[in-house]
């Protein structure tokens, strides 16, 4: 049960609007790593928690103030584009170039769809996806994609904060920064502490019997490119992470099959055959 | 520069067609964390690269086996398709209720679009999209980003092992197992190496000056849930993975600010305005 | 600012597992007309409205029980495929109708993807986007679209609820029903409420002059097709319910101009020309 | 069956070529509430309806006037880019900052891609998808929807007036909105018809059992956010709209219960358990 | 301008209701290769055309007659829809496997979305989407992809008739293979006299200066794979359909070039750099 | 079985950079008719081909061609962007239009995403999916969709030419245009050898029995405008490609049936009925 409530975490007032800077920020909105796939993403995980306790107060405690991210972002974006220009002539264009760039670098529907309003897309006007995020009931594969989610958020949040320099949106994007390096040390921390209570190891799923799998392969690095340099990281010989093995370095493939011959299906189905 | 043989990595020959087992297997051919998911991954990260040697070296060797794991589940899934039945009548249905299953089992464009072919399509038939891959330029975020695809990659491979006893079906998964298993401890080995390098800390991106961001929320576990137990683990206190702070918990924001005036764009956008 | 707590508005425990149940019950979670969509609606007319005070405080006061929906049929979803099976052979479906049903009916991804979980994705596996929702800054507009998200909405969990007799799932149905029923009528007076203050009339938006449109043909039914009764309707004569014109009939289009000749551009675009 | 006729419902000639605003143009072509999207609204509505006679003939009749509007909006944008630039360079941009306006306010495939032509797109480029319309069979709901899409419609086409003074666009646009005003009269109208005919009533399925529904909350308005002026509208005291309660106010949920315990899916699902 | 007639161009009425086969047929109605492409890309390429006469009435006198196939399939998917079961218990499936087979192979969303209605949808559910459709402004390659549309959709058509053995349904079937049969017929004629009257050649496009283009590889098959008898074909050697050179064979690129250096942007991307 | 090189088959590098460019390079990647698609569809062409040899040969042969294709077009296009802006302001724009056309013209995500990197999407943003692909199995349909994404592609690669005088993108535009010369040719050849060879003929499939459909109507053409021109074409009458008829002119249908009466599904879908 999600309760709202009228404040924020954090102040979320640009200097001056900026339409084409409005625009760019969508991107941590509604993109593929923006505020909306991590509050779904944690969202869904808790929802499909096979574990009570701490994990499960983890993943809920985070998902609700993604959720606010969410918001902070919609409403900074709303006033971003308060004074966004509506009729555009070409005699504006000539005057001031500024316009032109305007007319270039809004996203459109944030005028003919919303009014002047935030939406659910990203930079580019994509809608945003239920298959951008990930609940698989694995918490060690779970933990590990939300730990490159917040990298990724964090990465892009830091491009954004050099494409303006109005000091209200540099606020909001600091606070978001610090919140980013919270969540990818939690995200590693919780990985790390599945593992030392041996919830879950490497390779994931570590429950899955290790012998079944085809053991000859498991620590290989088989070069199917002809760079030469693959073969001095500490992925081709020495310790594997996961303590069960020795890496090895293989220049292409060992060994190799035949391709099965063709198949022949029903000819009803009017396939060319011979 | 990329070079096709018709041989194969590993045997992929069913013992027996299974049109319905043909569609569970698209999901790790064409889903969100397939193989072409992963071949496509690697390579826009090999050509977006910023340094030469091994790391570059490093994913375009493994981009191109992925695309041969590509080939050998497509080979595969035509292979288990062989014998998809095409007339189906309400007869046999009565006759034999394995037929039933096969009705609503399989993946109807199969049959109709590929003529018992296999898609570039998940197990529900959605088709593969662009949005699935990361590629950003940081790699200790896209090595994050890999570590994950293989450990959701191999969890899915771990279930569809339990969903056929066709041994040459098995034989396939056990090799891809295994290769999974490679996957993610090298992904994880190259991301400690670049840490050991100093060339990506966290928290990713590290060169962004983090005296920029608001440090003061930089290491608090904020608690937007009423779970009790999120404080007890390892990310509500003690020292952080980045080596950079300690962890604090709190039992949700410390402060909050109002939310903005409602904004008034331009009259002619005519959205509701007092 | 959004709060979580692990409480519930109303129960949500089937009496049994189903998983052929869970895959339908996806579209009124992540369907064009589910919960997922109706949250986001309200959460985007509210970030995005312009006027302070009632109307606003209703949007926002929907929009977070509508994020408790989302949860109740998650966890719904989640143990109603509790028991889903995972390893299924011919044999055990000779021996029994109802795996072959199970097959076919459920949603794949709900083992294979998310481990026995919900997703965000409707009944046929599309994962839920962006593009479902409406928030255009016209609340007239806004709350008539509200208005049709609920009908439809109610109108699916009613087809629902004659798909199962588990009294824990027509249970929740019950309660989710009577909540749409609230929503229902919720809309539509205010609605009602926008107009008799005069915020905004028909034809939305009101406050477009009028006289700028092409008033002849304002309130012509023109009939493009050849039904003969369609102008024994109230829309084809008496007075319009905007209270600004007449209705009248026109039995196909009264003139018509000649297409504009075909277009000839730059000739490097190499499209066909004489 | 449809028959084309090469002449049109009303003249559709700019005045002068403008690319962008021939981008601009196709979110009314091809968008969500886009001309594309009523064409097949209407006649998937009608292909569905289990009634004959005045509703269907409506539907109908509406239909095909809709595809002639789509028509009317591609040749449009095809005329509004006939002089579209296709070589640029910097110097044109720097002798002329229209220039530089179109190299960004243009929709880049309408050169690449359709050679100068319109395209089944909206003003961002997302293609028209099928998952835009609504057909459920419900008439209430339905011409509700369409009442919506009407109110949306027409507020796009006002925002797009104000966006060109080219007379001849504009021409076009004031018997769009001319249209739109009939088309939300008429389907209010019809909504209406259909309660006054009892085919249908709030809420919506009307025929649904609604001692079935959980009666004790189907007229609570129940705040989830903190707003304190919910409670003065006209939704929160007085009869209902449905004539069949009265509305309450409830300052959040009164009653609650505890989630129910996480599953516990078969191992081999490999989801992280205790 | 188009007109709908409350009349179709041939019968289209099943014998039986037949849900799983309603879902079939969805391929064929809203699938890549339906009739609403066809009709959509044949109406896109009138609306494009650059040039009048023959060959813009061509198109618009088919894409007319496609909307109208559109009509016929989804109002026999309708029909078969009529008895779709609606609630299913387990008890059902026990005394009867076809019921089983019902309920794995419907389109769940046409009863819980269209109240047994027709979607605009393929046979997976997913919704028909703009980019399906080619409409280029260059005729010789539109009518290519016209001739290959009309392959695939007979194809689709002729594996959809063994799926059946209602006449009904068949009797329909036959129409449709037959206006296919036409339209691939017209398509090729059309290429045909395109090229006869010099309008467009091989290589499309045509008019673009040959020169410019890189001459020494125009003609020759470079073998990527180690295929031996792919130099057997008259791909590989004899003259070449454009009339302007000779195929010939290589065993592989004769000559490569080294890939360029890594790219070093803005360090302010934050990519990993030395 | 893949194997890649660290070489190119064409130098790929620009004269400058050009970050506007480089979006628009993006439609011949990633889009409907790039490389990406061509690679896709040629190699799941191979692996579902029924017949092994030369036209198995040829598919794989050139699969692995346009794979490197994709490699050439993702390093140029990270090349264009090498020294793409990330921090601009108003006064940069003020005092440079080209900056103005750069803010609008570039892929957003270029930079906040991928870090001034290539991306697997179209210019507009849209990301490649698998739905552009063709793979039926039916090798004359299949070639001619060959034969037609080589003539798309090329007109697109030959309007990109004039959009640049980059000598060094022209460069590899030249090489892209003359393998799409090769490409159509091949393509062409080797659907009349399949025809030459009597594997497959007009009407495709030939081996459905033509008897079986409705030869009435199999070399009609049925104009449904009202254009004159169209029975002037030889697709209207003389003998047909496929060498089994004569065409035919109809001014609209001859005979037509009745709709249909409207379906009546149980009522628990709660449609409007009488
Ligand atoms: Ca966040
Ligand atoms: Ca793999
Ligand atoms: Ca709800
Ligand atoms: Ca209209
Ligand atoms: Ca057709
Ligand atoms: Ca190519």
């Amino acid at each position: 049960m999600f309760f709202h409530r009228q404040e924020m975490q954090h102040k979320a007032t640009p200097d001056a609007p900026d339409a084409v800077y409005a625009r760019k920020l969508q991107e941590v909105l509604g993109g593929q790593y923006g505020e909306i796939s991590v509050a779904m993403q944690y969202s869904f995980q808790a929802w499909n928690m096979h574990i009570p306790g701490k994990y499960r107060d983890l993943v809920y405690g985070i998902a609700a103030e993604e959720f606010g991210h969410v918001e902070m972002l919609a409403v900074m974006i709303a006033q971003l584009l308060e004074k966004a220009p509506l009729g555009i002539t070409d005699d504006a264009v000539q005057s001031d170039p500024t316009v032109a760039a305007v007319i270039g670098g809004t996203d459109i529907q944030h005028g003919i769809v919303a009014g002047a309003g935030a939406r659910p897309v990203d930079s580019m006007g994509n809608p945003w996806q239920g298959s951008y995020i990930t609940a698989s009931g694995n918490l060690l594969a779970d933990f590990t994609a939300n730990a490159n989610a917040e990298m990724q958020g964090r990465l892009q949040v830091a491009r954004l904060y050099h494409m303006t320099d109005d000091s209200g949106v540099r606020d909001l994007l600091k606070f978001l920064l610090a919140r980013d390096t919270m969540h990818q040390n939690q995200w590693t921390r919780a990985a790390m502490e599945l593992q030392e209570e041996g919830l879950e190891l490497l390779p994931v799923p570590s429950n899955f019997p290790i012998k079944k799998e085809d053991r000859d392969v498991s620590y290989e690095y088989i070069n199917f490119s002809d760079g030469e340099h693959a073969k001095d990281g500490s992925w081709a010989s020495g310790p594997t992470p996961d303590g069960k093995g020795e890496f090895s370095y293989l220049d292409g493939p060992q060994s190799t099959v035949p391709m099965p011959p063709p198949t022949h299906p029903d000819s009803r189905f009017y396939g060319t055959t011979e």
